[in-house]
């Protein structure tokens, strides 16, 4: 393996992870984040992240920070962007690759969380990162934007059951504003992903709101047959 | 800067650029290949590509690589993804970011292109590729194909000036199949950021048809005041 490219110049490689949380109770959508553990810059807040190492892929690496840190290996993960500024960290040169995350609250193992010192920030009232790490969250939310319009991953946030206006909630809270009732519960409906089940949320109103559940082998089905996801509700 | 991270493994990183070209005469999409000039896999077909220099940012790492192939500096580039397999390159652990540009054909120093031995390829018809370039192209060529959903990028690809047919030749051959003619045209001129030109080709039909310019300052202006650019004709 080591026979070729020896007069080339080689590089420290990271990376980091944006890990978005929903609460479903508070309707805010979250951010993971703890505190940096080492010199530069140690005590400041950071997205969780780490070293590549020699024999595991660029997405193994972020899988393994992610794990660490949660517990958690069945997530929606995607790659982000590749961050390559030569000043981009003031430890020396490091290229870090974003990848964002996006969990279940719930679904995280409190003890391990707490060993991690890994906290929940609301992201629109999030601390001072260190580095460029606000630039890795402000491009992984624009992307996140843009993905919940065309894929059907804002259940990736969601309890299993949910309410219309719990899905609705939740696009508000990613869109960071209120979006049309009556367009949103249209639109969303009419892709005929959801399932009505025969159940009813009751704490936020006496009448209650029927609980529906995402079906992805039926979104499985309708991709093969060339439908697009598309909930375009700006 | 090099206090820091001192224990931490390094690895060698490069740059990958897959570069579409469109030959608005054969209406091709096209990519241009090079052969590989150094070892293992000398002389196979190849994106264009470097390592990552100290000094330079992997944008920058790419821009150059892109210059000194076709001259251009001034083009419409775009990130793609970090591909960090181990086992990707036999010649040795190698991390690529690939970038994907959108050129248009006629400005290519044909003299600088001679000298690098580059070759416009139909991506229809593409050779085998060294390593995993292949997948580096695949998804390039996705990202495209969305890209011109929702973004004006389509224009990069065609001359100054162009015919509402020789538009709707360019997005059948990126989407590679037809599209329907009446619902492309509505479509595109109801955004109203392309200006009628008061000319006509004549080469195609003895009538004639008018051509286009596409407005950059006004999709600017639109952009600002939330306007979407939308041309989703599958």
């Amino acid at each position: 393996m080591a026979k070729y490219y020896r007069s080339e110049e080689k590089h420290l490689i990271a990376v980091d992870c944006v890990i978005f949380g929903y609460d479903i109770l508070d309707k805010n959508l979250k951010l993971l984040l703890i505190k940096r553990k080492f010199d530069p810059l140690k005590g400041g807040w950071s997205l969780p992240g780490g070293f590549v190492n020699h024999e595991e892929s660029v997405t193994e690496a972020a899988c393994r920070v992610l794990k660490q840190l949660t517990g958690l290996d069945q997530v929606y993960m995607e790659q982000s962007y590749a961050w390559g500024e030569p000043q981009r960290d003031v430890g020396g040169r490091v290229i870090t690759i974003s990848y964002f995350a996006l969990i279940k609250i719930q679904d995280i193992d409190p003890i391990m969380q707490e060993a991690s010192s890994a906290h929940w920030r609301y992201i629109t009232r999030l601390p001072d990162l260190v580095l460029d790490h606000s630039n890795l969250v402000g491009r992984a939310l624009k992307e996140l934007k843009e993905r919940i319009k065309v894929k059907p991953v804002g259940f990736e946030l969601l309890p299993e059951k949910f309410t219309l206006v719990q899905l609705q909630d939740l696009y508000e809270a990613i869109y960071m504003k209120t979006v049309d009732k009556r367009n949103f519960r249209k639109k969303m409906l009419s892709m005929n992903l959801l399932e009505k089940l025969d159940e009813k949320e009751k704490n936020t109103s006496k009448k209650g709101a029927y609980y529906y559940k995402f079906m992805p082998p039926r979104y499985e089905d309708f991709k093969r047959q060339g439908f697009y996801f598309n909930l375009d509700v700006n």
